[in-house]
């Protein structure tokens, strides 16, 4: 098979999971524990808070842990419980539905029709009582970078957090929360070749978090709950791992992947690429008029190849992405845009396979 | 060393952590995913499910998976939030401090000195506005029993919800939802052999349960997040490992600690199990007069054994549990009573060395 749906999820690096595993045999006590023993486990928890921390140039006390990226936005997002937040319309599902159950209420800002949301936007949705806003760095289904910290330098003028969920980026581009100027801002182990069930959120100090997961007290009192060190551990190295080798895989995956669309855009007629500024390397969504894109991924995967129809978590709602509307394709138009996502192992032969059975499905 | 903590965490059992790195390395594909490959994440899902919803006598559509045994613990509490919820006070942080957090009133209700909570007086603190009662299965630092199904048949009548944290007992003792008659149970993954960062929540068909974590709807809506596929089918395997030989293990473990229990009570005059009737098998409490609990985890610890002075994750906060207090013990005696837990690789020679450094360590 060729994967080309990363952005969906990644595959765990052999060295992770080898870490994972060696800390279930070798790291098991529970880290909160008194004995000496635990001690091991201690480090273990500080050596990937470091890791992490250090992935996005925060300090390790910023970094809480939690069950993954979904955890991490709604819990950031809880910081505008029963008040009013604004949240850009093409977030993730995690933003947008912990928005609407939690806030009293929520302005919702589109992009252009380019995928970007404007900081002037944002700026103009705010109200005197606005508790939180909340925009991705990076889109999970056009791969488009947002303006995050010209946003977080107009919002901090105005004291209002900023929330970034960076799932889809961090890993991928350098992701820097000193020169974002975030107050929150959320990743995912799956997203980068790490474990599956664990997150971090890292929270500037001084922003008035509450948990969303109330217990034990771990996790400096914001994230209750025995801690999921193995997945810890496993994040820790990939967070290395993705810090090793991120600009020239980016590098790497930006060509291939423009490699890929120039071929698409010169079989298909009609098809473009949604989006237009910077985006992620890897990431990219292709509208091909009058392709049901479910259809679309159907047919290639009975040719090997596994792409989406836009976020994974999505696709069994049978709808048109709010991603693909929002920036103002039509419902017919949105119906037709399949993602690609390019990875580590991702070849030029794959993509060059990839690109002739693209043709080959919309003829 | 000789480990006898397991009620704060078990080792992985290696047949689960040959399965969740099997699984990170042949099921990664995301389960949400449209193309065929991902049947096979799919598939292991449905069998994690059908296990642990076997180890429970529930229908797998009942049983939803959580990051663990707090966070099925705060969800299920958020049932009341807002509200007036009748809670043991003898639950564990994850059930009083949720509770604490997210209800407009608690009322606790204190069990007697045998470490039992009566029924009775649980009816007693109903009112026309309570939406939830929460009462563990059994308990954390002493593994006495409740009497939960005797609370269920009585709280039927008066049609008000029962969750049961039933982290403790689940893999330990036989757990059936059906003959407890319980609307909401949790259970955690590393308190049965299985792995950290994986709980579950039974919900009861029909029980109006909310989501805790909004996103991307995965777990029939009520727990969104990426399924955290690898540590869930480390889970089933737990859960089917538990059911295999959970009756002789508790029939071993039961006798491995009476016989504990006597040598020590034998040895060290003075010294009393704390709890009377029902309890698990390998869980107990230890009041040594005059030895703060504290300094007996340490010196055991020198001398190469691992006990706790309570809830693990309370061990950092230096004060009397909460749950020997509630039993009536004053705040000296509650300062001085360690917690015993054995397990499936605990042997007759380590709890007889235990026994003579209990006796080593009170002189």
């Amino acid at each position: 098979m060729i994967y080309l749906d990363h952005a969906a999820t990644t595959p765990a690096d052999p060295r992770v999971i080898e870490a994972m595993a060696r800390c279930m045999r070798e790291a098991w006590l529970n880290p909160s524990a008194a004995y000496a023993g635990a001690g091991t486990a201690r480090r273990a928890l500080r050596e990937a808070r470091q890791a992490v921390a250090g992935l996005i140039n925060a300090t390790p006390q910023e970094v809480i842990f939690t069950s993954g990226g979904t955890e991490a936005n709604n819990q950031a997002v809880a910081l505008a419980r029963g008040g009013h937040a604004v949240v850009s319309a093409i977030e993730h599902a995690s933003v947008l539905r912990a928005a609407a159950a939690l806030c009293r209420e929520v302005t919702l800002v589109p992009p252009e029709p380019d995928g970007r949301v404007r900081p002037e936007a944002v700026l103009d949705a705010l109200r005197p009582d606005t508790k939180l806003v909340s925009v991705q760095l990076a889109n999970n289904e056009t791969g488009m970078l947002q303006p995050v910290a010209e946003m977080a330098a107009l919002l901090r003028a105005k004291r209002v957090p900023l929330h970034c969920d960076a799932v889809q980026a961090v890993g991928h581009v350098p992701v820097d929360v000193k020169a974002l100027g975030v107050d929150l801002l959320s990743l995912s182990g799956h997203k980068l070749y790490g474990p599956r069930g664990v997150g971090a959120l890292f929270v500037r100090q001084g922003t008035p978090l509450s948990p969303l997961i109330h217990g034990g007290g771990q996790e400096l009192g914001l994230r209750s709950g025995t801690e999921n060190l193995p997945a810890i551990v496993g994040l820790g190295v990939a967070a290395r791992l993705a810090a090793e080798d991120l600009d020239e895989r980016a590098v790497r995956e930006q060509a291939l992947l423009d490699m890929f669309c120039t071929e698409v855009l010169r079989r298909v007629p009609g098809c473009r690429r949604l989006g237009e500024g910077e985006r992620l390397p890897g990431v990219t969504a292709l509208l091909i008029p009058g392709l049901n894109s479910e259809l679309a991924v159907a047919r290639l995967d009975t040719m090997g190849i596994q792409i989406s129809g836009g976020a994974a978590c999505a696709s069994r709602a049978h709808e048109p992405s709010h991603v693909y509307r929002a920036m103002g394709l039509s419902d017919v138009d949105a119906a037709c845009v399949i993602r690609i996502s390019v990875g580590r192992e991702t070849t030029e032969a794959e993509l060059r396979t990839a690109a002739e059975a693209v043709e080959k499905i919309k003829n």
